[in-house]
């Protein structure tokens, strides 16, 4: 079936109506015959994405392959549905531009370094939902960030992401000319994920706005590039005007990453795909020095929007799951290391 | 040694005039007791950059990982450095961020897609080769790209690198402000590329404008990815405009890498730290498909700066090195199954 921009036609019209399917803004998709995945070396004409990917509810993205590889294994034990030890094959194994993984409905994809990086992973990603016919999607972004005002290890779950000028946009040249577009997270989903971190209590959380750049170095401040021209003072007094507008936390990915979701039928208080970027902060006033990720945040909102979207469609199941997946009881493993390697670096610095 | 900003003060006159070493344009870096380049995971407080990189002289950075391993299994053997077969190690095997191979004094990094990716490498890269104290380096990146006008398969050298409204400079935000940086790169390493592709002749090679931008899909004027607002008739009439200004070829590091090696000592007429982006285009109308690496446009220049390198240095190295490289003859094992990859994709559109 060739792809389309509207929702698919269901038979059942109750199913239908709870179901919230991917919303593609591309019209000239209709007119392909087969849609290559170019960056995940997939393509409607050589796989099946309906069969692989069809129950995929959960989705995690983060910058290293080799993080998303172990988060994988990690969520499939916390699950159940793996084994330790057990290999996970990466579904993008014919090119290494990304690493995706799957188990059970959860999918776990690397998108590296930048808004230009993320932004590729997330076109073919959508377009792989599309194609599969998936429902009742939730993304949510992970990674490392900057912090500031904060303990190192804070985790920021990310309010509004804004530009380097603090302002909550995603600005984008298209066809030569200049297109601002909306980067609103999901509220839910953020309050949600702040309930778990208070129900855990082991880590220091906030709800704030995290700041996404172009650039690691200077376009964060940093002193130790290859190139800085200006002095630490100029460094100090910006990184307080980003906190003073309400900036907790620096990386380069969210802005594109909430307004690719937001094009893409997300509606904030009733998301089909929603996004939240939770950040490990890894420095009290944005040291160089940078560590860790927050694993433990995605498996708090896998755990929670999975269980959710279940209710009324495999009360078994969820009931089993539900058993197996007490948050309470999840075990750190992934931040208990990261927060070594936190406090090595900070002990250091 | 504490790095510093300014050349290396050498005990020989004469060898310091002729020398060109890396210009590092940030003096904070003076203070640190260690650099750390934590994307490569590497650090002067715990390798010996002088003895690990010391030697190198030309560097060749491009996209993807596997290439870039490929690419030095490729040079080693031509420079009769290594055999077939043999592997080489990662030495940024303590991350997946980058990866680095090195034979000789060629050096071959990874940087992944966009701007922020090969800028985060770029800075690592520029105090790597100055912690080494290494001198008259030539850097070339080579990856794919979209050509404009031109046949499949054929090759850009740039001549300029612009912007999405095709201007040739590279807008960065540093502290909250817009800096504008110019993108020349080394006419003179453009002609001796264009000299080597006439001298081998199995290439269509063009001197060209080539556009950077910081999109995959809606940047380059794409219609198949997950959201496209404009129609075909749009994308067109910008691809013409690209055209007519002189954009030959399309792609997404090329602005920022030209920036960032004028800033760090780079005479555009003596350069020490120069770039010439080598593109192999995919389409003639920027059709979507894109696969393939010109990996003979980097040995070209490659062997040529190396040979012209060494003079008076290490004659008899420089000569026995001339004599197995012979540009005619270079096997273009790369090139062919690249080219092959094309057709294909020409003949499936």
């Amino acid at each position: 079936m060739a792809p389309g921009v509207s929702n698919e036609k269901k038979t059942d019209d109750e199913q239908s109506s709870k179901d919230n399917f991917i919303h593609l803004c591309n019209p000239h998709l209709e007119k392909m015959k087969e849609d290559i995945l170019y960056h995940f070396a997939l393509g409607t004409g050589t796989h099946d994405f309906p069969a692989l990917f069809g129950d995929v509810k959960f989705v995690c993205v983060g910058g290293s392959p080799s993080r998303m590889r172990a988060f994988i294994a990690y969520i499939a034990e916390e699950l159940g549905l793996g084994s330790p030890g057990c290999d996970y094959p990466n579904i993008c194994a014919g090119t290494d531009r990304y690493a995706m993984y799957k188990v059970g409905p959860v999918l776990s994809v690397s998108h590296g370094m930048g808004i230009p990086s993320i932004s590729i992973m997330l076109h073919e990603l959508i377009k792989l939902l599309y194609h599969a016919k998936c429902s009742n999607i939730t993304i949510v972004r992970i990674g490392t960030s900057g912090g500031i005002g904060l303990e190192p290890g804070s985790v920021v779950i990310t309010r509004q992401s804004v530009d380097a000028t603090f302002k909550p946009q995603f600005e984008q040249v298209i066809l030569g000319k200049t297109v601002i577009r909306s980067t609103n997270l999901d509220e839910q989903l953020a309050k949600e994920l702040m309930q778990c971190s208070k129900e855990i209590g082991q880590f220091n959380t906030v709800i704030g706005n995290t700041m996404c750049t172009l650039d690691f170095y200077e376009g964060q401040g940093r002193l130790d590039g290859a190139i800085c021209l200006y002095n630490e003072e100029e460094k100090l007094q910006y990184l307080k005007e980003a906190y003073d507008s309400g900036v907790r936390n620096i990386e380069m990915e969210s802005s594109v990453f909430a307004a690719m979701c937001n094009l893409s039928g997300v509606k904030v208080e009733d998301p089909v795909l929603a996004g939240v970027c939770g950040g490990l902060t890894l420095a009290g006033h944005h040291a160089p020095t940078k560590a860790g990720l927050s694993l433990p945040l995605l498996s708090w909102a896998g755990e929670r929007k999975y269980n959710k979207r279940l209710v009324g469609q495999d009360k078994d199941r969820e009931r089993s799951l539900t058993n197996r997946l007490d948050l309470k009881k999840i075990n750190l493993i992934f931040c208990q290391s990261d927060q070594s390697r936190v406090m090595r670096n900070k002990t250091k610095s």
